[in-house]
């Protein structure tokens, strides 16, 4: 079946447990590999460079559109997220999503809703300092997508780095039967890499917004260069994220890629990650780098 | 195939995951149902009672013996918790299990194991607040067997009745793909509820635990007769415990239950729970209490 044809496919959406496991059931007594691309919807590129990856891997493809509250602070922007069912249907079907699960809120939350699951130590670095909470919500809302959908596999991007590592520990910590898959950031031209929040952005702070992925680029291009002295690269990204004043910086440094705890030896693989406000919007970013120069890849 | 057909089938012991997951793939397309009772071992009649409910149910049934390490505090008694697996085995086999897991503590939590469940509120009262972290533990723990052998059914008793209400309240809110069957409380002919930790028991303290049972009798007599005021029941429960010196109670009370909150308004469904310590034996025990007398059951 060519991408033409699959594009052609038309997306169909559930909003009960019920209908997604009889949907699911079906395709997997039929035979199919289940993907699964979980997302809060304001779907870009970067949510389905997921899907193109779910669907050449696997017969049948699930996206799920759900703006998760319990992964929001009290403060911050459940209620202003971005979201256009319709635009966001186009998009799942333009990738080629065979089923598209988006359930409301009471539902996924019903009043007895008691269960967390949290990561320990992963989940309060980071993100988890500025955002308290959130990486449990975080860690809940999949572990509760992955058990109604049950893939075969689910594919996240490595724009939420921290995130992807909590996943990828919580789903081999708890045994959890399905692989994990992270996707490569997706990014704009110049660089910015794509975010349902760049929406938020003025022209002038879009523009601003390009010294977090030009950070990347300088610690990427002195270790690449031989530089052991991560002390040295981490100035150096301060240094460049300082050179514009509308970006606020919270932190930029290099981090092993498992543990995200810092690192100062210069492992053979490391992560460098980035965050800043741009004028009201958080915006992170991250780069994986290999010492070797000639393995080196982002 | 008759009972003592089953009763000869040779139970097949495994230790890894990936032995386990094959064993139980392998049997699921075989179209197999597949049932799970997870147990700590040290099996009495109460355990067989759940690997018997699961016979009769589903043509796989997988025990898993596994002495969790995550819900014991660290004054309990898990180095002296009773193992004899041998003992266990021929147990699982008289019943008429398939398979039984084992893994070794380490398999299960390995160094980098920082993932747990909470069910927040049901998690704190009663047990919860003699042994705190221990249903963190239990939930954890649970979840992995559950994602380890993907049952279609999974058996727990009554007897540890917060246990069973959490694991129901967890399944639930998480959205797991599997039906929990609770079996009701076996006891010795005398009224003691079965327990592993009843080989902990002098012969003095042995009859002194009979106030406990005792005690939910007087619960369920003053309901089923009619007894409204449950201050008055409550009183007569403690009443009955303290008529034992040896016994040293924790609680004796009434709840609901779904929340295990006490209850005051006389629902139609009541729980009556009591924990005591009996020499140096923590011991547990409840009676489920139908208001209506002509459906009363325990």
């Amino acid at each position: 079946m060519s991408a033409s044809d699959l594009s052609r496919r038309p997306v169909v959406v559930v909003e009960t447990a019920k209908a997604l496991r009889d949907a699911v059931g079906a395709a997997r007594r039929s035979g199919l590999k289940i993907g699964l691309t979980p997302t809060m919807g304001a779907l870009h590129a970067g949510h389905q460079s997921l899907m193109h990856a779910a669907r050449s891997e696997c017969g049948f493809v699930v996206a799920t559109i759900f703006v998760n509250p319990t992964q929001f602070g009290p403060h911050e922007d459940f209620h202003r997220y971005p979201r256009d069912l319709a635009r966001d249907l186009a998009a799942c079907e333009a990738a080629g999503v065979d089923l598209v699960f988006h359930p409301p809120v009471a539902a996924m939350y019903p009043a007895d809703h008691a269960t967390f699951v949290e990561v320990a130590g992963l989940s309060n670095l980071w993100e988890g300092k500025s955002r308290p909470g959130h990486f449990r919500g975080v860690a809940t809302v999949v572990l509760k997508l992955l058990n109604l959908v049950t893939p075969d596999i689910a594919y996240f991007g490595q724009k939420d780095f921290q995130q992807q590592a909590i996943i990828r520990r919580m789903c081999r910590n708890l045994d959890l039967p399905v692989e994990i898959r992270v996707c490569p950031i997706v990014r704009d031209a110049d660089g910015l890499a794509l975010s349902s929040r760049n929406v938020y952005l003025s022209a002038e702070d879009r523009a601003a917004a390009l010294a977090l992925s030009r950070c990347l680029q300088v610690a990427a291009g002195m270790v690449g260069g031989g530089e052991t002295d991560l002390a040295l690269v981490r100035r150096a990204m301060r240094k460049e994220l300082a050179a514009s004043p509308r970006v606020e910086p919270d932190y930029a440094t290099l981090v092993d890629p498992e543990t995200l705890e810092e690192v100062d030896d210069c492992p053979l693989r490391l992560a460098a990650i980035v965050a800043a406000r741009v004028g009201t919007t958080r915006l992170i970013d991250n780069l994986l780098i290999d010492r070797c120069p000639p393995c080196a890849q982002s």
